[in-house]
């Protein structure tokens, strides 16, 4: 199982992340296209970066709203989100070809990403533009128990799908994240952290938050890099993770 | 000789120009990319009028200045001005993909475009900026009565030249344009726009401010479409060149 | 009854309204402070326009959403749009200073306006903001058939309210606007929309989609100067308006 | 003499600065306005916390360039920057006016500050926007050798000038800080710095990189706090200065 992380978020004069220090750990880069986070140099650099470290890049679009780093709703018509995708897409993937290597998926950045989880509207919208983009382009969406829905959109575009899953939250029994204002939403632990990467990685199931065991298809696993703890978390579930062993 | 225009340089819901009339008597649409002007939607919808009248779609990468409509000089590194470069035209790239069209040519828009006349430095960037993006795409500058300098750095880069030329603009002996607060620097008269259209079209010259004959290298020429008159000229100069009336 | 529109509207080389053919007809400027439209140059000649025509200035502050005119809806916590409100009142107020005029009042534009009628901790949020900048600062928003809920916040915040109405739009029985989408919604007969106004300021009700008269409060009329069919409108209401024909 | 320092130059979720550990050491803090960094959200609390620690508060406007940081020279009217400055200083202002503090003075950033220096038309042009706010709101300047020009200036509009001094530069004999590119332009001892400060706080002069001594007018000296041994400095140069021994 792939790690990806959110990658190439500062702004400017403003840093933000490790992206030295996580690159090295990762196998999947989701890159930001100057939308939420990121400017046209960084998006250069954080591509040559992940070239370096041979990591896969990922166009990491959002909605346009800096100050709100992407994370506020804003209410779009499906045919600007659509367009959205297209410009941040084509953006990235103009660094890409600079550095002579391939634009790999694309993954929506938070609220944008949220409201193609519940939104079917922007789903369709977003899976327009990725096809519009290249036939053959896959888009990154969060793992529920039943992804058939998705999986009969997405083959309508003909877009390949990459599923994600979360080893540090809690999931319900449809196979959602715990809202994060309840408690024991986040996992703090290493050892809980890891021990349900593992899972998900060999037995491809999750223990909900009603003790079921839930099962999640998952091609990638969502890491963050934004502390020392952090990053020391990633490399040892990278350690921890049987593909990774071999 | 080929007819450039400025196209797409509207912005949310402010318009500007008068796109639906211009595009059917053009040959190249120089779109906007959205840092001076255009969103990814006007973007989509300026692409999609280019391609129904088989007009030639070229990028139109600015400064990243709605505000000042990228007419102000900014001071911005050899860098980022490449990045802003390889940004724009992949973002703009994207819609061509989507219509199923080539990109054609990238042509600066305004401060940078002078700027790139002006400034070696800057020229350069813009050449890494367009040769990484794609080997064989042309970029569009101003001719000069010499432009040996500008030929030697586009062929270090591998980068075909444009040489663009004005109707309604009085040249130097340089071949440089006369600078729009002298008297005359600007014809208001068709019958001088035209002359020199064809003048430029038949014999690649022009009659300088001095009275001497400038040759001009001229691939294309550059109309505006602001408004009914100007609309007008470009029809009867679109007919009144050699190359039309076959 | 005071004649209130949209001014100020124009972005950079964009222009939007015809500022200076309405300015003449209307009593209260709500003048855009570079949200959702504006910069700071537009804002000073508009409020300089308003001056020279005697009219009241209002602050008229949006969403931070030039792409989306302030019309997209965006979910910002309440904080924000209180912080948003006193960010915008005071840069125009600084025009005002400049001007040597008072700012006579805030009236929200486009999502925020909608969010504010909808939404109580909006409105509790752009309440706050109004009271901390100025303790007798009128608020101007929609009235409505009960306007209670409205008039018991605003006192608490001590803010006075500015109630306005509309002259083209068809009122439901709760003395809400009927939806755009719904036939008849939007008048476009004059003689309608004269009625109207004079029916709101003579005898302070309309009549519902339903025939039957609804009582408003209604401090202000909404006017809209787009075109020169709409500003010749203003001008025909004026006149008809009984505190104009002293 | 007073410490002045750069505070609130965090913008959405990106932080930059260390304005919680700064702010107990200094007596002016120049805030952000949103045009170069910060937001109004930031803007709100930075003011609070000048508040808090009794620092009196400036507005630090600068050109309207997130992404350059405000460090881009921008070529802008005269007419621009003074709406610039009045706009920013408008804005900043409704903080104090919630939080029920004076906004004590203006001081330009980045490009702007040091266009300001170098143009006399850019000086003129902010003189304007800062007497148009307010007749007594003083302007904060680098120091020179001779200030008699930017003192003649500044009396045609009736602004008080604020001269500011560096303590970690190396000044040249006009009065003017050798560039960063020179060797020993910028002091790192800080044995270096404090003895600057005093020398500067006690008789109001420089040794210059000529090893000749140089009278600075001082009303203000400027620090920066980006890091734990910058803020030791700070903390550092105010023990040591005479007026903040009694």
């Amino acid at each position: 199982m792939k790690l990806n992380c959110d990658m190439g978020e500062s702004f400017g004069i403003w840093q933000l992340g490790s992206d030295e220090a996580v690159m090295p750990h990762i196998d999947m880069a989701n890159i930001a296209c100057g939308f939420h986070a990121s400017d046209p140099l960084i998006m250069q650099q954080t591509v040559a970066l992940a070239k370096h470290y041979n990591v896969a890049v990922g166009a990491h679009p959002g909605y346009p709203d800096l100050a709100g780093f992407g994370r506020r709703h804003i209410r779009c018509t499906a045919d600007e989100i659509q367009a959205f995708i297209l410009y941040q897409v084509g953006a990235l993937a103009a660094f890409c070809k600079q550095q002579h290597i391939p634009l790999s998926y694309v993954k929506p950045h938070g609220a944008l990403y949220n409201d193609m989880v519940q939104d079917e509207a922007v789903l369709i919208a977003i899976l327009k533009g990725v096809a519009a983009f290249s036939p053959s382009l896959p888009l990154m969406l969060m793992a529920q128990a039943d992804n058939s829905r998705s999986e009969t959109l997405a083959a309508q575009f003909s877009v390949p799908l990459l599923f994600e899953v979360f080893a540090d939250r809690r999931y319900t029994d449809d196979g959602l994240l715990q809202p994060r204002n309840l408690p024991g939403a986040v996992f703090t632990e290493h050892s809980q952290i890891i021990n349900q990467a593992i899972q998900l990685a060999q037995h491809g199931n999750v223990t909900s938050n009603n003790g079921n065991l839930i099962k999640l298809k998952a091609d990638t696993l969502c890491v963050h890099g934004d502390n020392a703890q952090s990053i020391e978390a990633i490399a040892q579930i990278k350690l921890a993770l049987p593909t990774n062993k071999e």
